[in-house]
């Protein structure tokens, strides 16, 4: 069994990347740049932006945070886009979600120019993700083809089911993995909430992709001897003995299920590091126009 | 064992379509209009567009084709597509394919204005509908989805074997089969040319949808007792004794998996009939505003 160490491959890629972009500077061209819109004070969201806002200056790349009150309409929110999407030094951006009721999460991500949407969030990066033209990915499926590459783990062919149709990893994963590439060529069954014989079905797996968001939900007893297991989960479970007082939780019962995996990924520390790194990634490939050409 | 009748459900539809459109005419307003690009003189092509029109007909709609020769520049293609674009007499239009080799269809598909775009085929229409928003879904998934729902077929947490990853058949039905809705909410599983044990993986399903365009692929011995069949092969094989020297086969065994059916779909006479209706559903939602809302 082995483990497959997130920390370690996504430090590897940053430092790909900041071999890359310190190469940039040494040709004295302009550095990428990525930009993140927060709105409103969740705890939660200003740790996500803060740990981008670090990513970058890791991968040696230019950022910026644009900050602003959860009393914000909706139209100066768009006018803030419009001005990003019309900046020639930002390769990238991203709103960090969740935004006030009052304003349209959808509005929102329409209106961000595709070229520069390197969450992936935009229809259009789905669409094209989906039949299987160069996109921005979002992070964590990304990161997840990432993590199967690396690790040198063979898919073609192999029956994988992904637990959970979310539109940020599930659906995007099933919509991956089944298409023709590398990773890729698998057999893919979605499986959600209204899937009967669960069980049965990851017992068939040589590929499990866990994302439901339900603490330990994946137990040895539904797990083939060999198969790899991902998972996706984050839920804070309360811990006493923890500092925080929580305690992260991945979707996989991992002490019973990781002795028969071939490969597992932990909690924390598998998927997790990987999400901020695709971002990253996907803010130089817009720097290098490799998705749209121009 | 129940044959689904298509042609009798695309007649049904069509006569739906047809009443709302008389009453709009007996309102004195504006007809629904769909146009057609057409570029060549493919004999298949003309056919295709051929029927449509005569759908129009049938449905009362306005249409219009336009018909350019062979040696028609890419930048005049796309000209008349922006014309297409900004008249506000079309509803909707589609553009036939294959196009020429020195026309790249991905170019011609992503100028269609999405909201005129009936076909589904533009990555923002693709991207919509794998998310879950309204969206103008292609022409044989949305008639597929049509028939599930007019026969009453129960979905909601059967297991469904997608067989095809087609952009535009097996893909999108893996993508709005597994989605939260009616039909819908199926535990999907796609299978291509890389999958393995496919005989067994269909034994487990309760509804199969074939579309591998490969002639009388599914036979008896990978059907279960009462599943439900959707067959959207329709090959071109070679038949001495029929008047045109070919007949329309199936991905389906026909006469050996229909008595282990609960409902199945013939060839021809099931799905086909269904997807020009489905365009003729389009544009009426087109002209109606339905899915963007302006």
């Amino acid at each position: 069994m082995q483990i497959i160490d997130g920390r370690r491959i996504a430090a590897e890629i940053k430092a790909e990347i900041r071999a890359e972009v310190e190469q940039l500077a040494a040709e004295g061209k302009r550095l990428p740049q990525l930009a993140a819109i927060i709105v409103g004070s969740d705890g939660a969201s200003q740790t996500y932006v803060a740990n981008k806002e670090k990513a970058c200056g890791e991968c040696g790349f230019k950022s910026q945070v644009l900050r602003f009150a959860d009393s914000i309409t909706e139209k100066e929110l768009l006018d803030a886009i419009a001005r990003l999407n019309a900046d020639g030094e930002v390769d990238g951006f991203i709103v960090q979600l969740p935004l006030p009721r009052h304003i349209s999460e959808q509005r929102v991500v329409e209106a961000i120019d595709p070229k520069k949407d390197v969450d992936g969030f935009h229809p259009v990066n789905v669409g094209r993700m989906t039949i299987g033209l160069p996109a921005y990915v979002s992070a964590t499926p990304a990161g997840i083809k990432e993590l199967l590459l690396r690790c040198g783990i063979a898919t073609s062919g192999k029956r994988c089911v992904v637990l959970g149709r979310s539109n940020i990893v599930g659906r995007p994963l099933m919509n991956l993995l089944s298409q023709k590439d590398t990773p890729g060529d698998c057999t893919v069954t979605v499986c959600h909430s209204r899937t009967r014989n669960i069980k049965e079905i990851c017992r068939t797996a040589d590929i499990i992709v866990a994302a439901l968001g339900s603490p330990e939900f994946l137990t040895a007893d539904m797990v083939a001897d060999g198969a790899v297991v991902i998972d996706v989960g984050t839920t804070r479970v309360p811990a006493a003995d923890a500092k925080s007082g929580f305690r992260l939780k991945g979707d996989v019962k991992y002490d019973e299920v990781a002795p028969k995996c071939s490969y597992i990924t932990p909690v924390p520390g598998g998927v997790g590091p990987m999400t901020i790194v695709s971002l990253m990634k996907n803010t130089l490939k817009a720097y290098k126009k490799e998705v749209y050409g121009s």
